[in-house]
């Protein structure tokens, strides 16, 4: 059971320090975090409703959590038995009269506002509109810091997602038919379908199956399409499960019949690298950057550097990518309980890309833990 | 072949029209017309890279468009051939100084800025660090109403959508085996994969599907769920594919096992109100309200007005949801080329659920057209 009474006592210790008085969290990561107003999965096409960016929840220091939403959401979008305080903006209603009536209540002090931050312009706007003369600053000055240090009953919600993940990647490689005319899309929503019926809420990222071989027509765009798999290449894997809104992201690459000797050795660097990672994460005692070097250390000495171009991995939680970083400019310093992938690649177009992404949670004096326990193992699919 | 000059030229009319210097468009509907800049599918958590918030396709008066992006946007995601003039944020540039340069490349005058509606507030509280002097607007203001009428070329595109989606329904009714098991999110996933088979790029919003009858224990939230579908239920549909960055929405009811005369009756009302809105579209010559106000007064007439709880329909295109809307307090005047949805229902809560929705272009002298051609009689499913 969450304690949100808890975190929000925190959340109003970080807003005192801050000079904050109100969080406004349009819907996302931070709203859920201390109200468990889950968010729905995003839509391709923008779906508006009257009002619809009112929505978001009010926390003040010593008044809310309040949740504001248009009608249509009240009515057809809300998880039935929420205990929240819910402020229902009529149909016909005017939004900007309704938000002045709202930020009335936490008055008379509201100096300074934190935003989520991706909420819409047109909150901003509207909210600047109503209040002009407040400062307008971002939520994740005052919420991601007390977010990197995952909970124990946060820990078990990505243990499930983990899970979920591990299963799948089982029943996927045997679902691969190279040659047969199936296609990375196939294999995509076959992925997504797996998921959820494991028990996860759906896909905690859009899932990307993408192949890399001589054939290869376009190189740099590296996600899922309906290119036919074929022997010859490697497919590439990046994809994750939510559960109760937590994110988890996972990764690896298989090769469809029999690869190169330069590719057994390629995949065997960048798995050398991410055990190099997850161990640095495991012992705790380092800075993010740290741990990317180290890792990055590995394939440099292998010859590959210029092809592993990204950051070693990120923080995940209740997003897919939080903070800290695994990057150089990054230096945080691990604390225990802490969620990080660990993901280095070694991609060359046209020729092979290779993978691998598992969460490992940072340790401490009793060493950390690896949530995914997927073989690393380089798979060749006949 | 979509002339993005023309529609570059009649942005630029608005702009002045609006007093507008620069627009500012953060990836969505408006860059893609104006540029063909695709946008990808959303993530449900949040996915962040360095300077992430600087995504945009700047149009000034006389220069660009311009697309700003981060080094991994650039490198992993565009599509690969496109012809925009892009600008790389490198990894460990400092976005704001980036900003400030792009814009100096519409300066001399920038008076006022008119930004994507749902552009991130780290964009908007930047923007206005940036340039604290400068008017912030919002895009809609100079792109909704070009947006509204469709060109021949879009037609076609929405047509296809049609297509797809006639197909996948068709397919869907036989797919279905109450009492058997399976349950919503099985048929969504499968809905999700006939679609994407079909030629589509995707779901054009989350597919839902759901239950109402007398075991229903969510009565208000209408989502799509684990329960298997069972007889004695209706089962709503409401999805859309994409093609292109076009979306489509549409619905239907079906009934699992022998439905009461009353649900025949509630069934065949809500067509009938379709019917009278779908003719009223292609017609032409009215106002949006007053098609929402002849389609609803069918259901009111037949005495459930108090359980038809939402506007007839919207605008769609490049977004699923664009104005105008068919509501009340919406006046706009039908001009040819508007596609609408049609899409009265009939929900009672722990009873059952009847809903059909369709695309229906606006006509003028020789009629307008239904894009989906999908039975619109009641199906049971035994």
């Amino acid at each position: 059971m969450v304690e949100y009474s808890k975190r929000i006592e925190r959340a109003r210790a970080a807003m005192r320090a801050n000079g904050i008085d109100l969080l406004y969290l349009a819907p996302g990561a931070n709203a859920q975090y201390l109200s468990g107003w889950r968010r729905n999965r995003p839509h391709f096409g923008n779906v508006n409703y009257p009002g619809g960016w009112i929505q978001g929840l009010f926390l003040g220091l010593d008044r809310g959590p309040l949740l504001a939403v248009p009608r249509m959401v009240a009515e057809f979008d809300l998880e039935p038995g929420t205990e929240l305080d819910i402020r229902v903006l009529p149909d016909r209603g005017d939004p900007a009269a309704f938000l002045n009536t709202l930020l009335q209540e936490f008055e008379p002090r509201i100096g300074a506002i934190a935003v989520e931050n991706r909420a819409w312009s047109e909150q901003i706007l509207a909210l600047r509109q109503v209040r002009p003369d407040v400062e307008v600053r971002l939520a994740s000055e005052v919420l991601a810091p007390l977010r990197q240090v995952k909970e124990p009953d946060e820990l078990r919600t990505m243990e499930q997602a983990a899970q979920i993940v591990d299963q799948t990647m089982t029943d996927i490689v045997g679902f691969l038919k190279p040659d047969s005319g199936q296609t990375e899309f196939d294999v995509a929503c076959e992925i997504d379908r797996l998921m959820i019926s494991y028990g996860a809420d759906g896909a905690s990222f859009v899932t990307n199956v993408w192949q890399m071989g001589p054939g290869e027509d376009r190189p740099l765009a590296m996600k899922v399409s309906r290119r036919p798999l074929e022997r010859g290449n490697s497919v590439s894997f990046d994809f994750g499960s939510t559960v109760g809104g937590y994110c988890y992201d996972f990764g690896r690459s298989v090769h469809l019949g029999e690869p190169t000797p330069e590719y057994r050795k390629v995949h065997a660097l960048v798995m050398q690298a991410a055990q190099v990672g997850i161990e640095a994460l495991q012992n705790g005692g380092r800075t993010a950057e740290e741990v990317d070097a180290l890792a990055r250390q590995v394939i440099t000495d292998g010859g590959y550097g210029e092809w592993f171009r990204h950051r070693l991995g990120h923080g995940i939680g209740l997003d897919v990518h939080e903070p800290p970083y695994l990057d150089r400019g990054d230096a945080a310093m691990l604390q225990r309980g802490m969620c990080f992938t660990v993901e280095p690649s070694i991609f060359i177009p046209r020729r092979f890309g290779a993978r691998t992404e598992d969460v490992v949670v940072v340790g401490g004096s009793e060493g950390g833990r690896l949530l995914t326990t997927y073989r690393r193992d380089l798979q060749v699919v006949v």
